[in-house]
């Protein structure tokens, strides 16, 4: 496939190449693109860290960046997802970055737009670069993925990252258990794991990875306050000192502070949360350097070693 | 004339001349700016095609950009279009695209401003470089405007291409026809061509360029249904197999689909809609590299040989 | 300090600096970064000049500018300033400039972000760069500020401009007088130089600095009429009569027309409001380029001397 759509798309193998090749970016080793290549960003929801992250990876490798504001664009006058990519594709962008609240917002695209796609996350559905930079970030602390306990805690139900995650590192051999509120949990993610107590998670974990509370896809309003989820469900400064030695905190954030996660644990030791954004850039780096290579030379000479796998 | 405002005021040498460069620059022909050179596009109205093709236009240019956006600029303090110009001007841009709402919103500044100004759509007005870029991708296809019949069909009253196009395609010897809704026509326009009905002129024309339905220009919304104009005043599958051979389909996009066109006619063998988003990056380039004559060796150094021309 | 958040902040010494390299910049003399160097804009509040100011001096020093909307920013979400300017951090951002309707919002960051922060005008409180042009504009009409007299005149309550210039022109030695409606006044700020009638100050004073009424800061409307203020306390064309020779006038811009200045006197020969632009772009160069040199060299092996100083 042209695209990185979705995380179960990739093999394990792919996985492990992509976070090898982020890896070495992070060290500095990289090169910027010889030719002018141009790359759209098209985010149709709110987004700091997504975009300016890939923003970032595209200066880095050299792209040319052209701008698009949903808010200011043909999309007022009635204009499809499909006619807008469309366009951008004829005037010559090479490579379309897209974020939608719409789940697979990429199903009429996918056959008919011919330049690559990389998804920065549909609706409640996928968010490949986001699982991508946590690979890199446990990888980076622990050096393997089997035989580790991970804990994904929270708004399962409208998580993007609760669903590519657990996938990936199910197959990469870690053990994945879900935690928190039940009537956020979702049958067809908690298949692929199990479900432990708050305090049991938290207390055996090597990973304990918080999820966003979700309120913008929330349809009625959560009656159970701030506090009462934080002191149910959060990583309290308690639950915290209950963790095993060496185990270290995620969240793909932005953090709702003193909901999911205490205030002054966010920068805390055990923390990995800004670390994870420093990631965010090496990883998708990567991976428009492996889009971009299926650009190369003409579209219609792709070789089939660049293109992205399709696992499954 | 610093500026490029409308196409009326470009001579017919001036045309071809605009549309051999932009050939030119078609197949890779062109040079980046050598000096840095600042241009900032002032969008006061929704766009994507025309914001876009710019944006690459001075991209493949070497230019930089200077963004700006109305909703976010010192407009909503009450600044004039006059005053946000001028500032910008004295900051140091060399080159302003401007599209507004307002028709004529040039009026105002063409003789103030120092920079060149290249108009990107003035309300109901004018458009020249999208006529610029609908005359290349004609003069592709036939290689001549003499002796082909031109039919634009469609919202003529609410059109800057219209306007632009049929005064152009006249100058240059094509013959242009007018069809679609009677009370959306436009004597002023009407006068220079001639009108056909809307199967005479699909069945015998070489070019049909439809007009979009530029709704968020109609005071009182259409009681005709999409439906029922695609049927009357669409260029529908029925129709289409109508068309002479060799013939060609065009639009300025966005398309409202099934509306004034049949959905899988947009990507058609006959529809050259795309391929006009395409040529739009040359005949901008062509555009701003003239513009940019202007501007060099200082501003008041200007040969007269790189202004535009007064057509009438 | 590695930040640029007040006028007051900066020792006469350092103001004296800043203007020299200004003015070199001026005349060309200055080099574009080696390496590629990260800064983002983060405004909260409408701005055309101050944002296109920095973005102009941004890529006339060739750094890479990370595009950030507060509207489509997750802020939307919730996230905090904070957060904000912490994620920019992580992800690599080198420098960061700031423009914030809160009053002081820089409290919460200065000793929590690591990387220079530079105050592009914060609620009615500071506006730093803002002062150092009108110091720029002043030093390069008189070549020093030694028994200049100086009216600043209008909505001093809610002016940064009248803050910052006042405090930065009383210890650079000029003499500085307000005026203006007396309900606008602050005591604070006029504590510092002294009151005059607006007669007295526009026909004595070498400097005329009107300022913009903030009617965005008013809570309540004004119910004096545009037409009255200027009759009252504008520079109306006959009060511009009573200018001494070779005396200017400034305002910071944008301009009420025909409300603090009389229309046609805006780019009349006393004028340097658009002077000010220009130099606001050289200004932001030197700015700019003293904030890059503490990052320089790894964040954690900054020298003193390329520090911001505190003056008090």
């Amino acid at each position: 496939m042209r695209h990185l759509l979705t995380t179960s798309q990739l093999s394990v193998d792919e996985i492990h190449e992509i976070l090898a090749e982020a890896n070495k970016i992070s060290t500095g080793e990289f090169h910027k693109q010889k030719n002018q290549r141009f790359v759209a960003n098209l985010f149709f929801e709110p987004s700091t860290r997504t975009k300016s992250s890939f923003e970032m990876a595209e200066r880095k490798l050299g792209l040319e960046v052209i701008p698009f504001e949903a808010s200011t664009s043909s999309v007022l006058k009635g204009e499809t997802l499909y006619d807008t990519a469309k366009t951008l594709e004829a005037i010559g962008v090479d490579v379309l970055v897209i974020r939608h609240k719409k789940d697979q917002y990429f199903t009429e695209l996918q056959d008919r737009i011919s330049i690559p796609i990389i998804n920065a996350g549909d609706g409640c559905g996928h968010h490949p670069t986001q699982t991508l930079l946590d690979l890199l970030t446990i990888q980076q602390e622990f050096g393997k993925f089997e035989q580790l306990k991970i804990s994904i805690i929270g708004d399962i139900r409208h998580s993007r990252v609760a669903r590519s995650n657990a996938d990936a590192l199910l197959r990469l051999g870690a053990d994945v258990v879900f935690s928190g509120p039940e009537e956020w949990f979702d049958d067809h993610i908690i298949g692929k794991g199990r479900y432990e107590t708050i305090d049991e998670a938290i207390s055996t974990s090597d990973v304990v990875m918080l999820l966003r509370i979700q309120h913008e896809r929330h349809e009625h309003k959560d009656k159970r306050s701030a506090n009462e989820y934080h002191k149910l469900y959060g990583l309290t400064v308690d639950r915290e000192k209950q963790m095993k030695p060496g185990s270290i905190i995620m969240h793909p954030a932005p953090v709702n502070r003193n909901v999911e996660i205490a205030d002054n644990l966010v920068e805390s030791k055990r923390s990995r949360i800004f670390k994870q954004m420093e990631n965010g850039v090496y990883v998708r780096m990567a991976v428009l350097n492996k889009a971009l290579k299926t650009v190369e030379g003409g579209k219609k000479d792709v070789s089939k070693n660049h293109q992205w796998s399709i696992a499954y």
